[in-house]
């Protein structure tokens, strides 16, 4: 099932980017590191109406060009130049799914997020000729990415929206972030990532997806049945075929690479260990965006970063969907956070 | 470990009762139905100073004594004849782990709350000829017990302090437990409840353990490191010395049949299928009482059922510690609970 999840049919049409021998922060080296992404609109003249947007955890460029892109809207092909990037793991770019032997499935190198980084700042930089994005954004994370790009990159970053995420991860988050580890991994059928393929792991996959359904959106979605818009009957009905649904077409090995790398995330490795050195450091014009009832990233941890970046916003939103209104399910949370992107656009 | 955990030199002393046959609602039948519970203070003459608290999930009698009772608190043995009785599955009154085959370990018949109050209903009424409490209080399941007892037999019940729970378990609770039942049961050792002894299940008791920490506490708990005061050295120190060590000892059967009575809660089915009936026809004075940061049972539900609720407050309190501040490890809890069931013995 990995195979067709990960395809041109499903989340295409992209073009992939091979920039060979990449070596790792955490010591490895990935091999023919491809970078998969997606671009809509045209690149100007001056190179000065650039995007970047990398894809969340279990993301893809398509599903983010569904939820973010279109005439009209804040990310507007007619007039921006709009990367989707895939990052190392999601199952496009370089994965342990799609890697050859010998560093496939459970001998994928451990990814940080800024190899993430890194890797695209070559796309943007020696494939494009992007001196300078004019906004990089991204949701949980994305938004890792985003920070980190602020952080490592100052001069390429313009501005910046980090929505629903963190620069440097919560004692608290990684605990979250273990739980979801665990679920996956607890399964026999995983047995260290030499499953036989990747469908013996759906028990694991399954109970990832209710905990990810759990925290992920808000009691009040299941016990108001805000799920009844989308047309599903009942809150496991929605549980079954909206999140395991997502979530069981996936490599295994694919998404627990994701959540180490999301897990471990923290810019002040930047900076000499200190959050404070790096955040303090963004030159770019920041909007911190927070969705108030997010579980996975609470409001409170947001703003307390959000408070040592130095030309940065607070900007807040509310919605039932919780952490999971990222994916665009919300129209309110669309009408809002597209009000945000363009006020920031428009920002000098 | 389970037989030296639900011991009289760990929980004790305590006294039980045995019920002789008792019939379940969901059609079983429990031979030798025994309740374990504690007294303190002296009944009066009149019977009219009597206070029964029954236990949350995984909680025994000595737990809810060391929180609560004392002289001077609001549960004072010299003022109050309070009773503190262990609900069926706890370990101590009649539990899978300690009732003779062949109902014994996964033959355990099914429970709900109502069994469990109208067990109770008959130690309170036949054993200690009690006719009407002056208060029965309870955190989380023992929330569920209370509203059981406050709808069931309104004319035992004068008062009533329902702390952080339910009357009606809500879809994103019952999704919730449900992520815990799964902890447990996808342990391959636990072998659908027929383990060779519980110590074999300890990898899902630790899966168990860590989504209830998740939850159960508040984000700021471990990012503040809120857990220094009780001595421990990191987030993950604490959650296996204090959450993981709580659950270990216990029989896996025990907690998952407490976790079906949790999931499946709801009075209205006292009333015809109706939670405005059954909560409408309370003649108890109630303080319904919520902590604010409950991830479990959030404050927004809680305030819908008290709002059917005709003689009742709702009372809010704050604690870092989330729903497990019922623990008692937060001294600000402490006082605050204490004030509000000071408060509600005073009124008239």
């Amino acid at each position: 099932m990995a195979e067709i999840y990960y395809s041109q049919e499903i989340h295409g049409p992209y073009e992939t980017l091979n920039l060979g021998d990449f070596d790792l922060e955490d010591g490895g080296r990935i091999r023919n590191l491809t970078l998969a992404y997606a671009t809509f609109g045209k690149l100007s003249p001056k190179k000065d109406n650039a995007i970047l947007f990398p894809t969340w955890y279990s993301g893809t460029s398509k599903i983010l060009e569904l939820a973010y892109i279109g005439k009209g809207r804040a990310l507007d092909p007619s007039r921006y130049f709009i990367i989707l990037v895939n990052q190392i793991g999601n199952g496009l770019s370089s994965s342990p799914h799609n890697t050859p032997s010998p560093f496939n499935a459970a001998a994928f190198p451990r990814i940080q997020i800024g190899d993430d980084t890194r890797a695209q700042y070559k796309l943007v930089t020696e494939k494009f000729g992007i001196e300078r994005l004019e906004l990089i954004l991204g949701g949980s994370m994305g938004a890792q990415q985003t920070y980190d790009w602020a952080v490592r990159f100052p001069r390429a970053v313009k501005r910046a929206a980090p929505i629903a995420g963190l620069a440097k991860g919560t004692p608290h988050n990684r605990l979250l972030v273990e739980t979801f580890i665990e679920a996956i991994a607890s399964d026999p059928a995983w047995d260290g990532g030499w499953y036989s393929h990747a469908g013996a792991v759906h028990r694991g996959l399954r109970r990832h997806a209710r905990l990810f359904a759990a925290a992920g959106f808000t009691p009040s979605l299941f016990n108001e049945a805000g799920w009844r818009d989308l047309g599903f009957t009942t809150a496991a009905d929605f549980v079954t075929a909206f999140v395991e649904n997502h979530f069981l077409p996936q490599d295994p090995n694919n998404l627990l690479l994701l959540l180490s790398k999301w897990r471990d995330n923290d810019v002040s490795r930047i900076a000499g260990g200190s959050l404070e050195a790096a955040l303090s450091g963004i030159t770019a014009k920041l909007f911190v965006i927070a969705i108030e009832e997010d579980a996975f990233f609470p409001l409170s941890d947001i703003e307390a970063e959000q408070k040592l970046i130095p030309k940065s916003e607070l900007k807040t939103l509310s919605s039932a969907w919780g952490h999971l209104a990222l994916f665009g399910t919300d129209p309110a949370y669309n009408e809002r956070i597209g009000a945000y992107l363009k006020e920031l656009l428009a920002a000098g």
